[in-house]
This record gives structure tokens, C-alpha cells and sequence, in this order.
């Protein structure tokens, strides 16, 4: 949780101002996520959200991440959709802090997902994926594997603080990944952080639910489309007592592949591309562990949660083990 | 800021729907206070806010807080009003706590209030004032002259931390105010910690700003009503660098006084009061200085603020400092 920026009541009016979105009634600093403040904005039309940018985020990269919420979300996919000012600018300032207002969406996120969740997550993001295949904009995944190796050597002083078969997993798992990490993979516009906090649900007429939002692009990036089912494999089909869930995976990988057929090359990697997703999350974790000040305000997320999943997909010998049939 | 429990959605779903509000549609926790988990919760009906109350509030002192409120909000006073569930109780549990729906009001508060602010703030005050006097319920205000000393003691062995003239001003200050502390003034319900972050506002339509709504009824109590004020010319007429503003102050004690005059032994204890109401929130603030973890979810909030606010009340000779003829 985290809300790091107070914007003071006169600063938010008139910075609403620049906005044709009616006039502020409430506006409430919501406790969650790591990376941004955000702020539950209401007005007399609507309800939005409005999110300073704090430090981990890169500016220049704002016009990316923007760009490709506006692109999808005029595309049908529910995802909010950034406002734009009165001089049609969505990307302003408030606070000192590149500062942007997107629509609001409804819905709730489960932190323990059911089997049917799983595979409204795989419909939602094949959709996602079709979608974004003509959005123009291109970012590297600067957390891919490229990115692990510094990752490593800037936590590797003080990984045995963590735990001492740390270290020597991810030597030997980086140098596998490093030489045998795919290259001929379709790739394209990936969400790649789409945990279960980042996919929102509403109840359907008929009794189910429906994937009502798909939050947070501030990872989005231009990588194999596949590794984005690799890490949603590690965050939604895990239990929480370690237990991996083979029908979650299989509901997930099955509705993904009615909307984007996955090719064999795509299935028979995607034990390696859980490792490398289970390695990302590990590293950034404990990068995080060791460098959070003890007085911050955000809860540091356990990184041997990922260690853990890492193990199951280095015990799988092919992707019968996500319960698939090839 | 602070959201202490999470709510898994499973268990929001059927606390939901032991009451008749709706299907929920979205629910945040509020980066908002200090005390308990708060949420905004919307259903397709409208908005609420859904408190867990943590073990700072005690949970056979509930009934009062939530009977006040709706005795308040039955009146007419702009305050939350508890929603009972279908079984008419209000007072409910949830994650194991303690739990409650309330209305929500709409409208922003001020961190740095203006003048009028400080008017409507002060009109505010007396109609809750006036609305709470018949109110049944009573409770002793455990943060008042008689719990200033076990504080003291609690804090005096590490109050050097803070400042080294913390201890021996702190004495000598509570000796005096238990010498002289009045016992004959007009007593009622109180609101007890009516900052600003608890006075909501909204703009008129003739461009000025109305009281939209008072909030955080869970230090309310039986006590001198003259202490409300005392306590809010400590938190709402001083300026972000220490000045006090009398201008404010006038306004505030105006306002009230058109509502609910004010007698002349209430007029004369005021700077009393007001030291007592320093001494107060410099005691808290201290104490919760020294015993807040250091990874704790709560910013810390300054003591010394509360010092040299009582040293400014300590250099009065009467009301007139605070800008009001006699």
C-alpha cells in the first residue's frame, strides 16, 4: 500500500480544472500498489483515477504507457483509458510529479482466483494480445532476460540474508536461461505484471463473472506474447500453500488458446519461460527485500514465494505439466 | 495511512450481503487515517464507507461511537449514519474484527483550511453541538486532564529522545492545568479530534464552500463543550510555519457563538482549554512517537508541533488573543 504524494485540496482543484470531467466531490488516496499514488477522484459525472508518478516510473515512458491504454481500451478492451485535458493533453503535472487522469472501472480482484477466474484471465488476455498487435509504440522488457544478470550481481552480495541456497539457484538458473531463452517467439505488446490485484471482476447476469478491467500497463513492454502466460502461471496458479494448481493452468492456457491459437514452439516453451518468469519475480523481489528502509510504507513481498514456484517448473520435463495436452 | 486488514473478496461478498445495499461494484482501501482499516465501498446503489476497527478502538465503546453518529445524522447534522443489516444490527464483524457500513459523504477536505473554512467549521461545530445534547449515550473523555498524567509518566522516561526541554515543561504545565482545570463550565457531547482531515467541504453554488460533512466520531465524548474549540484553534488557526492566525481564530469563534453563544467563564478558560488541548495531542503525538515501529504503515505525526503551540497559549492573558471582544 502506498500513497506518497499528499496533493494538497487547492493543487487538485486546479489541477481538475484543466480537465472538462465536472466538478471534484471526493477524492481519496487508495492504498494500493507500490509504484504510484493514486487517488480515487470522484466528480458530479463520474468516478476517475488519477495517479502521480513517483520515481520508479520513467517519465519518458509515460507516452508509451499511456498511448497503448488509449490504444486498447478504444479497442473495446476494459481497461481504463487516460483523460485527456482540455487541450487535449493526457499526460500533465501535479505536485511536482508527471501526473495523468484515467476513467474509472468497477469491479473487484480476487487474492485467492478460482479455476473459472483463471480462464476469464486467459480469454481476457489473448484479447489483450490481439488487440495490441497494431499499437504502434515498442518497449523493450528491460526485466527480461537481458535484464537478470544485474539484477543478480546487485543483490548477490547480500542474497544469503534471504537465504543461503539463493545465490547459487540463480547462478546456475540464469546461465541455463541466458543460453537457451527463446528468440523466435511471436512477440508483441505483453502487460507483463498481470496479477490477480491487476484484473478486476463483476458479476454476470447469468451467475459467473466477467473480467471487468485489466489495470496497471506500467510494465507493458514488447516481449514473447507467451511469457505473459508464463507469468500468470506463477501468480495465479499457484495455491497458497506452494501447491501448483494444474486445472487453473489448464482453464487458463485452454481459453487463451480458443481467442490466439499457441503454436508448438510457444507450448513446448513454456516450462522454460515459467522458470525465466519465476526468476524475474525472484530477483526483483529480493532487490526489493534488501533495499526497502525498514520505515517504508509499503509491505515487502517474500521472494522465496518464488523460489519455490521456480523449483516446480525446473521439475517439469514439458508442458503437460500446466495440464495441457500438447 | 494505513489499511491494517485486507479483505478477501470472499468474505467482502458475503459480508455484503447481510445487508440491503446492492451488489458491490468496486471497493479501495482509503490511504486515510491512522486508526482503522476504512474502504470505499460502491455497490450498484451508491457509495459506502466500510471500517474494520482495529484494536486502538475499544470494541464495547462501538455502540456509543455508531449510536452518536446516527443520533447526529437523524438530526440532520452532516456525518456518516451507520447502515444496519437486514437484521437491523449495525455493529457487525469481518476478517475477525470488528466491522461497520457507513454513508458516505461527499466533498474534500482542506489541508491548509482558509479563513472561512474556519467560519463554516466553527458553525458546524455548534449545530453538533446543539444536536448532540440529547443524545442518551455518555462517555468519559479518557484523554482529558485526568489521562494526561499516566501519559506523561509513560512517555518521561524517553522524552529526552524528543527534545530535552519535553519533561520539565510537560510537568510543570500538567501540574498547572490540574490545579486550574474548570469544572463548572457547560458539558455535551463532543467530537474530541475535529482536524481538518475530519471536515469535508463542498463548493456552493454561490462560490463559496459549505461543511459537506464531519467525519471520525471515534474519540467522541462527554466533555466541556468549550474543549471542541480549544481544540480546534490548536489544529485549524496556526499556520504551516507556527504563526497564529487570529483571523481564523475570530472567524471560528464567530461563527460558533451565532450558533451557540458562548457564556464568559467559557470565554475566559478558552486559553486554558487550549493548553490543555496542546498538551493533549503533544502527549499522544509523543507517546506514538517513541512506541511506533520503525517499519510500521503509519507516518509519525511531529510532537514539537504541539509544544510550541502550547508555549503560543502559554503567552496569552486572555481570550482576546484569539481576536474575540470579550
Amino acid at each position: 500500500m502506498a500513497v506518497y504524494t499528499e496533493v494538497p485540496d487547492d493543487e487538485l482543484d486546479s489541477f481538475a480544472r484543466e480537465y472538462d470531467i465536472g466538478r471534484v466531490v471526493s477524492c481519496k488516496g487508495i492504498a494500493e500498489g507500490v509504484e504510484n499514488s493514486n487517488y480515487l477522484l470522484q466528480t458530479d459525472r463520474g468516478s476517475y483515477i488519477l495517479t502521480l508518478y513517483e520515481k520508479r516510473v520513467d517519465p519518458a515512458e509515460l507516452p508509451f504507457f499511456l498511448g497503448l491504454m488509449e490504444h486498447l481500451a478504444a479497442r473495446g478492451l476494459a481497461c481504463p483509458t487516460p483523460i485527456p485535458g482540455r487541450d487535449g493533453r493526457a499526460l500533465r503535472s501535479l505536485c511536482g510529479r508527471p501526473a495523468a487522469i484515467v476513467s474509472f472501472l468497477a469491479g473487484v480482484w480476487h487474492a485467492r482466483p478460482r479455476p473459472e477466474h483463471c480462464a476469464a484471465l486467459g480469454e481476457a488476455m489473448a484479447e489483450m494480445h490481439l488487440k495490441g498487435a497494431d499499437f504502434g509504440g515498442r518497449r523493450p522488457n528491460s526485466l527480461s532476460v537481458a535484464g537478470w544478470r544485474p539484477l543478480f550481481e546487485a543483490i548477490r552480495p547480500r542474497a544469503g540474508q534471504i537465504d543461503p541456497s539463493l545465490a547459487p539457484l540463480v547462478a546456475d538458473e540464469l546461465d541455463l536461461l541466458e543460453a537457451s531463452w527463446p528468440s523466435d517467439l511471436p512477440v508483441g505488446l505483453i502487460h507483463a505484471d498481470l496479477f490477480p490485484d491487476n484484473v478486476f471482476f463483476l458479476p454476470t447476469d447469468a451467475g459467473g463473472e466477467r473480467v471487468s478491467g485489466l489495470i496497471d500497463f506500467y510494465f507493458a513492454c514488447t516481449d514473447i506474447l507467451a511469457y505473459d502466460l508464463a507469468i500468470c502461471l506463477n501468480a495465479w496458479c499457484f495455491e497458497t500453500d506452494g501447491a501448483f494448481n494444474a486445472t487453473k493452468a489448464r482453464l487458463m492456457l485452454g481459453a487463451y488458446r480458443k481467442r490466439r491459437p499457441l503454436s508448438e514452439p510457444e507450448l513446448a516453451a513454456l516450462p522454460l519461460l515459467a522458470r525465466g518468469a519465476a526468476l524475474r519475480f525472484l530477483l526483483t523481489r529480493a532487490y526489493d527485500w534488501l533495499n526497502t528502509p525498514a520505515g517504508a510504507l509499503v509491505k515487502r513481498k517474500d521472494p522465496l514465494e518464488y523460489l519455490r514456484k521456480l523449483r516446480f517448473h525446473q521439475g517439469l520435463t514439458g508442458p503437460g505439466g500446466y495440464g495441457i495436452a500438447p
